[in-house]
């Protein structure tokens, strides 16, 4: 039996930046990862959709920039090329993973892992003991029972469709979470006819809903039908209900986007002793389970399913395993300092509380919205052709900044800023005194707090 | 007479701001500009130089994106229609700022500005006078006295170069600050031999170093002629000696841009009793010059000669003017915390000090530098074929960051958050702890900052 100072059982962002941080401080880790390392969001997830979003914005740039006095003859995409650039990225990034496991020192296998006890992982047979154990197995996308979807050779998820050999002439999503908008406007921009079947009223439930529903303006080549419930599927058609009418949308190819679930079963949880159900692992704000020395971070925890709050939950378990006093040093979870970004077109992200959501808990706020035909660049690279905006949400009495929205372009290069303001607890004033670059689209931030009602009548800005 | 609460002279960035910030508070206002609302900024500065950059963009994507599967044929520019584009663009926002003017009640008067005291201003043939006076007069293309250069047709500023009616086969650039290399980027992307020629040994001078260095690198079609001091100008050719050795560049157009100057000539200066010398007037950190109630902000203080550093100083002399409270409310220009932005190909962007500057200035500190190539973004756009940088200085006792530079793609939007980081004198731990999306190209600078050293040996991250 091998002994480590630490096994990480799942290699996707959560458990490689635990074993990164770990390693880093010199502690022996267990990696171990029964498919590729990387994860979901490495292999299938955010990073194979960012390489075809940016082919996609090229082969836009290249066939819609006339106005621009851009001249060109016959723009087209060839789309094995494009499968080829996606493959390639990931291919890098994995390597990538890897030579940094092996620089420190991080022993990596390859297969599946099965908890035998809280300190005690199997392993292609051999068991492997621990000090801790972090749990980072992460999650599969949801395929609900719908009438019809089994084993219906046309209903694919995410992952089947990255890597699909041609095009579908019509595309039908159900959901219109985060994956279902990216693939809309990846498939809709390369000449897809694109429907999202939406169960909820908006699409984007984390959104402010007029952030939202302007965005959905900015797609006019996808068929938005919300508040729409699907029934069946039938071959390649979506029966749904909408206001106890039923419709069918007719397609060549179906994406079943309605969510991911945390992956809790198959590798020992429910014989150790861990308290968890379907939807995740039970964890305290500082990634610890019921169990003593026993971790869980990333998706597997059901608290968020985005790659960089996995990295914060693999940093913080890391650092409280290297210290028993990084609570004292902030090492706990702040979830609603947890940006998020949507790379459609166009892009949107944000960081902290809705409008709606302050008012459910009671938090009594103001909120501004600009346009972002205020920023100079805007303007310059879209004219009035196309719709972004910032909404800014801040509590009426403390003039605190608690949420900061974005739509529009390079919106998820600028939210780490708004998440510093939220994590600092700035104010409406404070970020006024903020000196933003001109001409950028983040001043629309700065036009945002300065749209903010002042104070009182008699102090000025 | 007329009265007013404020006179503002000049109708640029910082001018037209304080007007904004003014009107807003209720303040009578009169705006004068000899020229066009906007300034050199709007004009013809960074606003018209974006949308030129964007043309050009879209244009390389239309012609270089073959590896990333779009295909074209004949991918050209049309030269008119890139001029008709930038010239909306200006229309557009001059536009908006007249319409802003007039919302806040603003009188706009077209005409050269004199001032006959420190409260009266002559336009027109008509005196008005004013409890303030705010001094925005801006600033000019510096053309300095080399031999040759006078009325030789072939030498024009970048006012001139921007509405050229073709693109220069050869073009010799003299200055290799932000206006040389934004209009090298712009013009040898569309096939001009660019030629850069700069007195100093670096590009750049605001910049790292090594990031300039680097950039450089990343600019393949451009000649640059470091410590290359100009002598004379023959023709379209441009003597340079560079270690006592003498050598001509041949060319088609050369553009001057060796800085600008304050304005601070032909408007009244000289009559009223102002401290000011060719460097700029001499103002606080409240914008104050040595008369009372007589202000200067923007390009004509020579402090800084940003269109968003006008803005700040705008903003503070209205602040001061409306509330004379304001500086307990931090109403003070932070020279330290003006980010820059620069916009060529590749992109670049930074806020507070050099490595450098802090060692003269005695800070003792620390600077990590990390490849872009850790950003999963990056490489899902640009593979291994580009370079980019973050380089974070901090100081080696506190931790607290003083500056942070970014040479890459979307470098300008993300900086606001740099100057955020600096503004609140985060420490590199604060920074750690923040969450940065993924996948974003500033994800580069959150490696910046766990890259760098640890603070003690047996304290941990």
């Amino acid at each position: 039996m091998a002994e480590y100072d630490v096994i990480i059982l799942g290699g996707g962002p959560g458990g490689y930046i635990a074993a990164e941080r770990l390693g880093h401080g010199c502690k022996s880790v267990l990696l171990i990862e029964k498919d590729t390392l990387g994860g979901t969001c490495l292999n299938v997830g955010c990073i194979p959709t960012k390489a075809l979003l940016n082919s996609v914005k090229l082969y836009e740039h290249a066939r819609d920039s006339s106005q621009f006095g851009v001249v060109t003859e016959s723009a087209s995409y060839d789309w094995a090329t494009v499968q080829e650039w996606k493959n390639k990225t990931v291919t890098t990034l994995v390597g990538g993973v890897a030579q940094m496991m092996k620089r420190l020192k991080v022993t990596v296998v390859n297969g599946e892992g099965h908890m035998t006890s809280p300190t005690t992982v199997e392993v292609n047979g051999e068991e492997h003991s621990a000090l801790d154990v972090i749990i980072a197995t992460g999650s599969l996308p949801a395929m609900p029972p719908i009438p019809g979807s089994v084993d219906n050779p046309s209903v694919v998820d995410s992952t089947r469709l990255l890597s699909i050999d041609q095009v579908p002439p019509r595309l039908t999503i159900i959901g219109g979470g985060v994956i279902g908008v990216e693939f809309a406007s990846i498939f809709s921009r390369l000449g897809s006819r694109v429907t999202i079947v939406e169960m909820m009223d908006e699409i984007l439930p984390f959104m402010e809903s007029d952030l939202a529903a302007r965005l959905r303006t900015q797609m006019p080549a996808v068929d938005f039908r919300l508040g729409a419930k699907v029934e069946a599927i039938e071959g390649t058609t979506v029966v749904y209900s909408h206001d106890e009418v039923t419709d069918r949308i007719e397609g060549d190819l179906i994406l079943m986007a309605v969510g991911r679930r945390p992956l809790v079963n198959g590798w020992g949880a429910d014989t150790i002793g861990l308290d968890y159900s379907p939807a995740g692992i039970t964890v305290d704000d500082q990634m610890r389970t019921n169990l003593p020395h026993v971790w869980a971070v990333g998706d597997v925890t059901g608290r968020s399913l985005l790659a960089h709050a996995a990295y914060r939950m693999g940093e913080i378990a890391a650092a409280h395993i290297l210290d028993g006093t990084a609570k004292d040093r902030g090492q706990v979870m702040r979830w609603d300092t947890i940006p998020w970004a949507l790379y459609s077109s166009p892009e949107a992200a944000g960081v902290g509380l809705t409008e709606e959501e302050c008012t459910k808990r009671g938090i009594e706020v103001n909120a501004t919205t600009v346009p972002l035909v205020l920023s100079g660049r805007f303007i310059a690279e879209h004219g009035l052709s196309r719709a972004g905006m910032v909404k800014v949400v801040a509590e009426t009495e403390t003039r605190v900044i608690r949420g900061i929205q974005v739509m529009g372009p390079y919106a998820p290069e600028m939210i780490w800023g708004a998440a510093g303001v939220l994590e600092m607890e700035f104010t409406i004033e404070d970020v006024r005194q903020l000196v933003f670059p001109h001409p950028t689209v983040s001043e629309g931030i700065r036009e945002a707090v300065w749209a903010f009602p002042d104070k009182k009548r008699n102090e000025q800005r």
